[in-house]
């Protein structure tokens, strides 16, 4: 098919192995095709997975993240691999999620970005982490991520 | 108010404490109004709450209790105060549901009774216990008892 | 508008007053014109109300009435003011729920007939009734009431 | 029937072939009926259908459209086929999204237009998109589109 | 486009008024194409109005219609008109459900039919009436029609 | 029973037909008992049908009404009947949805009235439409009509 | 068990009959034992009934109060026996919602308060009337109320 | 990674375009690694589309396709291409919905199969399709599809 | 497992009995590992009990906490032993609402904090209780609780 | 506390770290506590993970459990570790979830188990897999597993 902005990326239409740790996955950007439009993208992860580092036993989260981007779009294998990279890594959920949302603002360096971690309950009460670069950019629509609360069972 | 059913009763209508123990609760019971008739009564329970006998800490359930009575109906106020019992008493999922019921059916010597132990999750895996004291009898209306399934977060 | 089978009732079309209690309530009844057919009719009665025989306060119900028609089916104004006629009328779930079906067994002499009440929580604990008159008819459609179980709160 | 603003149009009420690319497609306009009336016009498409110009795999997605219209408002039949002529027309997410709304633009002039887009999952993490002409315009109401997360399984 | 078992229609693919009454709309069938094929077919109507033939008010329903096919098809347009022919014309919610299978049945003469009429209330207690002819086929998938119960408000 | 507001209506408490158009249809208004209170007063009426200007075929729509009422409330016999009168006349979405607002400003000249018009399906992109006067009122509580998106099937 | 703000009530914890009008009825308040701290209280009322004053039958609805205290807190059992006070008094839907809430603001003098009455329907359209006392405290909490809209049938 | 039963397919693994027509796709096999167990298995596919062969208008549909395994299982990257092969092709709903499972009885001939049809509306009235091989068999769990009807708007 | 800010706690990792009333209570703290990042940290406990100090009944309520840390996170496993120390203990609910908030206020001193406590009916009535800090902080993202409304029955 | 059945196993209440493998995994189990009692226990696994065989990527599934005890029951933290041992293992959905049920049903015998495996989509098209012993006992109570069908977006 056509030549395209996803041209030089190293991972995109090849078998990529899952990184064997977050420092190990390399995030790709490709150039934002509509530059100059403020405009947001939300990726929807509910297949989110990392160890506890005090215990070793699995978590999970189901992580939303929303961002208006600048120059560069994240191109979305990689997403998925540096997501996937936590698999056998070890990460308190505040750091875990907040971390994550950091390391996409390095990459590309976005106009406005925020995260929203919805961890799985251990113990019964569940951890919800919560983070924006700043106060959202004028004029740029960003709904509600509308995520229900926990409620047990019943 | 007019005489009742009720007028016999220990508890209903008193300032009654909270009882020590499931041992210590008296369930009661009256004569079933609707002798003949072959109906099914449904408590449904969301505020049930145990200890767990390994590490002391609180278990929480939703149970779902429905019975075809024969000659006795369970006194409401006395079977929410013997479920109110399990407050500080240690007991596993499996037992403490089954054991509930067997209470019931050797007080109250229904036609058939069933229970279901909808548990809240620990570990990330909840636990749910179905039971009941044989075919359900031919005729009578035996509605599902409806509880969606456990889905965890998002 | 044409004759029809509504032509001898005495309340449907005129401004009823609410019936001081079930026994002054009138359950009117018109012939069925769809002798020999095997269908079922489903009231859903979200708006029930009653009083508690012991305290004198209101008690609430979603009451779910199915029947198979005989030779009669139920005037529908009619069965909105014998509901409404336990306004301020003492009684118990249980007996209530089973006593307005039995009412209409006695005026309808239908085929078959059903009646699910869902109480309104008093104590935490809420109460469901159903009765059905026998095994349901054969060959004749019956789906689930479909009613979903109380959950409290969140 | 009446004469109306519809009577100009070269695709409503003719049997239109699906147009066989979206530069191929004619999206048309008719006089706003209402105009100088701040009002909110949207659609919602939950039968949108491209393919993918990498792997020529087809990708779905759940579209919904809100304008404030100026002097025109797009024709609804042309829009149906714009948007159906992307069936066989390669297109990534975040620009597929963004070029429906500014042909949408380009041709109606409105006061105002946003879109979002919700695609269907590839891989397990699925891209929203959400583009706005700008902040919206005061003293008109514009609801929230309420589409829920994206959850997986369960 | 080819030639098909819809040719020797009269009313698809014309612009087709709606009909005055249901006597006056023409219910149409075509062959069968899965002959000895023992399948479902469901149409689900939420648009269903018709008049209260006493005090000439608008009903609104939401029918289901599921058939097991014999040697013919219902052709959906004409069930549209013929459902859309009721618009105008007085019916009791009993009667009207059952008529309308009725019609159904007597050209399509299929192997089994069902129809679940959901009226929406009328003083508070909507009416649902259901009716098949008879047991269903032996062998032949019939899934619950799955509409939940009125509720109210809140 | 007691003298109201409502004495010199001349709909309310009449059998009153079905008015043949919405010109035709008398829009009744009753002094507001409440004056000087910002209070808003919600209609939902999921029951309203008119006919398709260029088919002639039936439309159905879920409409919501918001009013912040001035000197007068609209009588709700009158509004229901005004709604009905659409049953046979044609008007287009966008149009209809607006002229019911309008026709509702002209009677009662309220502080503030706002719209919902959501339009069922045809050619499978359902139309909303929203229209409200103007900003709302400071300090008056104004919820959201909280209606989910359209979803087609599954 | 301890002494109380709760010592100088009449009504609670005692047999209390149901009030024989809201005039009867005895609101009763106490000192809020959180003085200076803007919170939000809220009360749901699924359970509230009253007749219509024009023809006598039973009306339903939901309640629900938010209210932000100053000196005073209401007591609960009075709030409950003041709405079950309207069991056999007429009132219309836009004045008994709205003075339930102004006779909690004579009794309370709250910081401030609102109302949500959400009615059932007759005729198919559901009122809901919606007040506050101004606009919400400046730095308080005030969550939506979230009830979704009436939906009729299906 | 390891050998597979998987590894004489020729689709898998490689990039493979979308057939141009259903009989242009191949549907492939692999050996049932659980042979002589009697299990189900089910495949949801809500991104199915075709066109209307009267129209050449894009028709959608939800598809969900159960069977219980004989000596083969479908290779799924096929079952997609087979689905994606519908794309561009004429078919009716009931011959559409009955020639997939028909395909697939061919190539698997399994114990048994069944397949629901749940298409998107066109004028308002879904047609639903649903299909078995026959009864399912004795002592295999099959359970619900689990589709809610259609419901329009609101 | 590696050094972590958790190492100074005195409950994380042993087995910690049930406090025997909020006083005697540890509410332990760890550093901030994100300072300077204004993040929301949400904790959603399904499972809090308590008692009523005025008939020693147990009250049963959803308790959600939101709060922008300052220096300090609370440790979670302190927090649910905190919120267990209830369970034994007569608190009325708006007091035990605001003063778990006022609790974690003194522990953390975080920038911002707030709590929605959503109990169980009682007598038909629930009571919410909704307190902030103050306004919430500018630029940090507060999303809903979304707590859907009590509702009753049926 | 107490000495129960669980006494001598070698995993609960020791930090066990994660299982290699599934066969590194070590399923525990306990006397059956309620012996010749037909009760049902159900395990619910949002939380499961395996590896593609083919690709490497992680797979996510839902998962639930159903078994009527014979003389054991499964001691659950072995079965979470049992679960979490997949976790860096390739499996095939219809291998895995089967595979899973017959480790099961080799170390406990029960008199019936089956298991549902909702497996997380790939390609847009999950798989679902069901697999029971055999027909279920007579007389033991086996609710649906009432997971709702897989739907997209939107
Ligand atoms: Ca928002
Ligand atoms: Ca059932
Ligand atoms: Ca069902
Ligand atoms: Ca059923
Ligand atoms: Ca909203
Ligand atoms: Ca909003
Ligand atoms: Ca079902
Ligand atoms: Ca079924
Ligand atoms: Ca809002
Ligand atoms: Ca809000
Ligand atoms: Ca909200
Ligand atoms: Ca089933
Ligand atoms: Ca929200
Ligand atoms: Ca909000
Ligand atoms: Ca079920
Ligand atoms: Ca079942």
């Amino acid at each position: 098919m056509s030549e395209t902005i996803y041209d030089g990326l190293t991972q995109l239409g090849h078998a990529a192995p899952l990184p064997e740790s977050p420092e190990a996955a390399i995030l790709e950007r490709v150039p934002n095709p509509q530059q100059g439009i403020g405009y947001l993208v939300r990726f929807t992860a509910p297949e989110f997975t990392s160890l506890c580092p005090l215990t070793g036993q699995p978590d999970f989260a189901h992580l939303m993240i929303d961002y208006v981007p600048g120059d560069w779009l994240v191109e979305s294998k990689s997403l998925k691999l540096f997501l996937g990279s936590f698999r056998n890594h070890g990460a308190f959920h505040e750091d875990c999620t907040i971390s994550i949302a950091r390391r996409l603002v390095e990459t590309l360096d976005p106009r406005w970005l925020r995260i929203g971690g919805y961890w799985y309950p251990r113990g019964g009460i569940p951890i919800d982490v919560f983070w924006q670069t700043g106060a959202a950019p004028e004029g740029v629509w960003i709904p509600d991520q509308g995520v229900p609360p926990y409620r047990g069972r019943g």
